[in-house]
């Protein structure tokens, strides 16, 4: 298991020359001839040897990763976005590791945190849920920053991207107001405080655009914890007494949501579409893969991680960068129709 | 963006110590005073100090870290493995760094490698493809390695915990043996060898164990490369084939190929299970969501997670451990019934 490490002076021993020499022959160094650079390199490939990449990175800085903090990778939604952001990185030829902090701010801080000290050369934290207040635990980060649909305020500190919550929302209830629904509900996630808020405006905002009433027992906000399937909880666990307060059709937080509120019809012999329409939020590849498919709000998961690590290379060529906010679209399925 | 770094220097300067003190205090170094090194920590605190972890583990060797190199974290079965691995990570005050290998043995190679750089106390590879071959392009892997569902045979290098494929077949087609079918199908992948073979003949272990025929034209392996959505594409793709060639019911490599099966068989009009049975594998979340849910074989993916990171805990402390092969179990769900 642990076998020996092939050193510098173990290849400066087979080559007959000083470690200096195969040290700085590895590193390129201008000061050895261009030939003698590449027979130690070929030797050191031969003998296995492997760079100590800690030792190295106190050299040189740089250590070619980025660090990406998701809430979990059990969510979807992430899987998308980390796919862009592969995307991007690997063909700029940097690694991307992983880390998840389960919307627990401590864990999310301890994340950030520890690729500092692995000095990774950019971090990208999605669904952030750092404000102002923690400010002070995250010391002092000293390497590129971008986040990606922050659960808080925008933070002048980091660049961002993220997505129109509010345009989704409104694209959502109009789809619905044009199939002539009147009684339209919503059913939200507290653990996600600003998305949650900001889909819940639009919702209102579409509806007070369209002259349509608005009732408190129409909205439904879960107080869950987030878990794996606590989302789906959500939706399993609201159905029911939004169909008792008279909705004929629910717009929902995400697709997740929108999937329990699917399964709840099916334990209660609700027909979707025919006596509900429902619509969720993200359109998750699984969204193709219930019965009927959902109708649903995309955001361009794939576009946000590849905008989030073109941004972070651009920080780290010192480029200017600007922020963006992208805009979400509808995509019709199943789940809704004309009432 | 880029705020200096406060240094061991600075905190020595503002306490008035050298700075052989501050960075023996931090290190809790019993050559100073228990009362100076509180005094320093507390000051090293106020002013926002964060070790670096570079240097720091050049020192002791040690980075609390743990690296897990999986396919892709756009596939459901390794959310529910790396919950389990973060679990007792977790307890044991690890990080735990993720990589993505996307099935491609030289990304998968680097991966590995990366995370040697960087130093990770002890590394866990999902769905492996490394073979002896490739043994010499890991050079020196001087860190404790464990295997989960190695893909290629078991190396001697690397402790292992894997599913009983075989077995997890057999279950999946004695239980639509039980159900009186007896034109049974398989679709399967040819990009995860191994276990594909393993299930195969499972399948046809069962079938020769109930004298129940065999059809060439009942076993259909895609081709497909691995991409985020090719195993739906493959249970999507391949169903037709068998229909025609007269199956009552298919076993699939796994869920998602399930899945795919389903979608084609809502295209084609075939009602599940009146008409046809579907078994899948692994018993993702997905597949309680589904219409029809399915009948699954449950891989114990949380405890196969648990059971890997115990094991590497118990490699780093040096504690004699045994490889371990988990046996999967049977769910039945709303996709299969009796003919």
């Amino acid at each position: 298991m642990s076998k020996r490490r092939i050193s510098i002076q173990d290849i400066a021993r087979r080559a007959g020359v000083a470690h200096t020499t195969v040290s700085r022959a590895l590193r390129d160094n201008p000061s050895i001839s261009p030939k003698v650079r590449e027979e130690i390199k070929q030797l050191a490939q031969e003998m296995g040897y492997v760079p100590n990449g800690i030792a190295q990175s106190l050299q040189n800085q740089r250590t070619n990763t980025i660090g990406v903090v998701v809430t979990s990778i059990a969510d979807p939604f992430f899987a998308e976005v980390v796919e862009g952001i592969e995307k991007i990185a690997q063909a700029a030829g940097l690694s991307v590791l992983l880390s998840a902090s389960h919307q627990d701010v401590e864990r999310e801080i301890a994340a950030i945190n520890n690729f500092h000290r692995r000095r990774v050369d950019g971090i990208i934290v999605a669904d952030s849920h750092i404000s102002k207040q923690h400010l002070q635990q995250i010391a002092e980060i000293a390497v590129p920053t971008v986040l990606l649909n922050s659960q808080t305020e925008e933070l002048a500190q980091f660049q961002f991207v993220s997505i129109d919550n509010l345009l989704g929302a409104q694209l959502a209830v109009e789809h619905l107001i044009q199939l002539k629904h009147t009684a339209i509900g919503y059913i939200g996630v507290s653990n996600r405080t600003r998305s949650n808020q900001q889909r819940l405006e639009g919702y209102r905002t579409a509806l007070i655009a369209a002259n349509l009433p608005q009732n408190s027992d129409w909205v439904a906000i879960s107080k869950a914890e987030y878990t794996t399937t606590s989302d789906v909880d959500t939706g399993l666990q609201m159905l029911s007494g939004l169909i008792n307060a008279g909705v004929t059709s629910i717009f929902c937080y995400n697709d997740m949501v929108a999937i329990g509120a699917l399964l709840a019809c099916q334990k209660l012999s609700i027909s979707v579409p025919q006596e509900l329409s429902l619509v969720g939020f993200d359109d998750i590849a699984l969204a193709r893969y219930v019965t009927p498919s959902l109708t649903t709000v995309r955001q361009p998961m794939l576009e946000m991680g590849c905008c989030a690590a073109q941004m972070l290379l651009d920080l780290l060529q010192e480029k200017s960068v600007e922020n963006r906010v992208l805009s979400p679209f509808l995509v019709a399925g199943g789940s809704s129709r004309q009432i």
